[in-house]
């Protein structure tokens, strides 16, 4: 253990060096055995990763909406985007797709009428007729008429961008000073999109495009959280939660038969944690129906919005209980321990998000402070969705290299790496969010094998089945190999 | 373990409440068993802990040099205040003191004299003839004369003060951008009070000042990093490291014969990471002589200064080794992981520590990241000594919910609380860094035990002998019984 010298000890080299390797070998990846091609990439990778931590402005230190630019400009960043990353197992539904296509596309689209909230928020809406006015919003106006009334139409795209997104290029310090103003933001933002995006041919080529946009970023599956809002058409007619689910699994459907390469979608049904007991009650018994009808597409179960203000899951242990209660499965997905207070009601969300058997916990960011649900979901293998740019950006952390993913990475905890609502914080895919855990928390020690494990986590910890698995891994390997052929030299 | 329904298993209540009890039980303190009065006064507690909470401004959550106001004004931190908190492990000899006192006691002796360096610092000296010119430094002014020539001498006090610390009423985040910054004012700071501080009868009263203000935070005993620089007298002529370190000692004696219920004082001798092997060497060399010639308050060594630009411990091996090869007792204090840099050289600092059999490790902030060392600290009771404003000031970590003791408090990781430089952050004592480590990152489920004991395991992970700890307990048991006495109603 030590070298001995006058009967006391000074420390042996060797077992330093073996300490060393055994806390290297205990992270994320760290027992991945690399080929010889792959431990080309990961030099390369090394030095690279090397370069951002020498950097003036480190990424990971600064708040995201400063440090994109930088990152997207990095090699490291190229590099990760090429990467096929697995699956994305926490994305919402309305968050998916770039801005931009919204702005340049949807809103450019006949019949779109906009109107503006005395919260300084926008509404809009598609309709063959004159609108019914909304409360607290001014009367409608058709964007094409007011596009040719304004001077200066890039104006009124920018300022229809910034209600949509909480990216800004002003100091996003200075923007969002605390979670209750970035919180009110963020829930206004949704609500803006909302007109737009459960407009039916919106709808499904918005979904069309949010597949894209992370297949392009070489993300091969999805796990969708989803509200299943009521889609309408043009004349105000509107379409139940089963239409949704079952345009989801048509544009799925799609989408897999353009792209063989890529795996395919599952949804997760979404209700709002601020609900009351008997909306929740419903949703449970809907999304059982629903899981009946449509196995294949249909995940499981989550509760949304922000865990501070809303109920806790304990609040609706009654709706929870009554899949098992009739003896009918409906996995759960639940977000928990998205908050940085300790030791409230809300903060038992992670331990009551175990008890009732969840198959995965959307964040989990207060799990490090929290030894009994943190060995509880090590011991069940329930992995953590961990989206470092969400967390950022939602004011719970600041520098990244400080997240609690850090700490669970050294330990290899089941982890996968996600975007949470990459077009609200003015990024896309996957591969920012991998820049951030790489690069960020993931420290130097992490390295190409953390990287593959990632990427593996995200199939194992999927809702998909064995032999489903199987099948996704096989695909995932090929495209793995091709990317390491490729940019190993 | 579960209430079983048609099969499956929801959760039973009493199971979830037996979960919730251990994990609040697996704390730091969460085996202290209270007494009537205890329980009382942590009712009182628990209260204005939840009072801090609902604040708009929470204070742990900003900037200490904006919450220090808020932090003072709160009952909160009266009560910490008033509690006795055992002894201060980690304090540096130079950063004891109010700046208040240094500006205006000690620059208004007669022959003080100062200068401006061309990096927008200044230096010190007392001297009975005019001083020879320090290089980069402007010509010296007798202070004397200088306020007499000045029309608003407020405005040269507060020029001066501004040296002296980093506290500033400008906004922090802008005033000190990076890390870089920060330690560069820090180390500026230093340079500055150092002929101010090493002026032999200033030394003696600074010191004494410095016991009279953790005295009057009710410290009842401290262990000083010290640098054992050279002290100066009137006519140049300097005292060496035995003479210092005997300062330090019947200053102590005769801050202990005045005040029977302070416990006393010992040292740790420091020398800086920046330096070269052989002056570490010697370093180490002079401290086993003092250990030898001291024993009563020599407690032993450390490295100081920035790690992240210093050299790692294991550069020192040979150095550090030389106890052991001789068979002298010399223990070791390191500090240790006080870096957001993951996987580089110094990173390696906390198992280095760790192997070189340190006591205690000096903020230890990385560990949480290396599950080695964390294995290997918990085993061997090597106590982190947690300082959070100088984590916060120092830029490692922003709002103080995310520190990394959290996660380690969660889990009774041996540790104690400290202020590190509380000059240096316009804080004294340690009553400020309690307040942070309780109603910061202890979260509302930290009670009255865990500042039980943490104020025990200041005592029990102290340099004190067996004998001396118990009769430092008893000493404490007796104030804090007071105090209990007092404040419970
Ligand atoms: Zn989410
Ligand atoms: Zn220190």
């Amino acid at each position: 253990m030590c070298l001995l010298a006058g009967g006391l000890c000074i420390p042996d080299p060797r077992y330093r060096e073996s300490l060393i390797q055994e806390e290297a070998s205990m992270q994320t990846g760290g027992q991945v055995v690399l080929n010889e091609k792959e431990k080309r990439l990961d030099t390369r990778l090394l030095k690279m990763k090397q370069d951002e931590v020498a950097r003036a402005d480190f990424p990971p230190a600064m708040h995201f909406f400063k440090a994109r630019d930088l990152i997207r400009n990095s090699p490291m960043f190229s590099l990760l985007q090429k990467m096929p990353k697995g699956g994305a197992l926490h994305v919402h539904d309305l968050a998916m797709v770039d801005i931009e296509w919204l702005v340049k596309n949807v809103t450019y689209r006949p019949l779109c009428y906009m109107c503006f909230t005395n919260t300084q928020s926008i509404r809009f809406i598609f309709s063959s007729q004159w609108p019914e006015p909304l409360p607290n919003c001014s009367p409608w106006n058709l964007l094409e008429t007011l596009r040719a009334k304004v001077v200066n139409t890039t104006d009124l795209d920018n300022r229809i961008r910034g209600k949509l997104t909480l990216f800004t290029d002003l100091d996003p310090e200075k923007v969002y000073p605390n979670q209750d103003v970035v919180w009110d933001r963020f829930e206004q933002a949704f609500m803006s999109m909302w007109g737009l995006v459960t407009y039916a041919p919106v709808f499904r080529e918005y979904f069309y495009q949010g597949l894209t946009e992370f297949y392009k970023d070489n993300v091969m599956y999805l796990e969708v959280r989803a509200l299943l809002p009521e889609i309408y058409e043009l004349d105000g007619r509107t379409h139940d939660k089963a239409w949704t689910l079952k345009t989801y699994q048509d544009v799925t459907r799609q989408f897999t038969a353009e792209h063989p390469d890529f795996f395919g979608t599952r949804i997760i049904l979404t209700v709002h944690r601020g609900a009351n007991s008997s909306v929740v009650t419903e949703a449970v018994e809907e999304a059982m129906k629903l899981q009946r009808d449509f196995p294949d597409i249909m995940a499981g179960f989550d509760l949304v919005g922000r865990e501070d203000v809303g109920r806790p899951l304990w609040y609706f242990r009654d709706a929870l209980s009554l899949p098992t209660e009739r003896g009918v499965e409906l996995p759960f997905f639940f977000h928990a321990g998205e908050t940085d207070l300790q030791g409230t009601d809300v903060d038992q969300n992670l331990l009551d998000a175990l008890l009732f058997n969840t198959s995965r916990i959307g964040h989990g960011y207060a799990l490090v402070r929290h030894p009994v649900a943190k060995e509880l979901s090590r011991k069940k293998g329930v992995a953590l969705e961990v989206c470092p740019i969400s967390n950022q950006v939602m004011k719970l952390v600041t520098d990244l290299r400080n997240h609690p993913a850090a700490a669970l990475m050294s330990e290899n905890h089941p982890l996968v790496i996600s975007s949470d609502d990459p077009a609200m914080f003015g990024a896309s895919g996957l591969s920012y969010d991998f820049y951030e855990a790489f690069v960020g928390f993931g420290g130097l020690r992490s390295h190409l094998g953390s990287l593959k494990a990632l990427a593996i986590n995200s199939i194992r910890y999927s809702s998909l089945n064995a032999s489903q698995q199987e099948k996704a891994l096989t695909l995932w390997q090929r495209r793995w190999d091709k990317f390491v052929s490729e940019n190993a030299f």
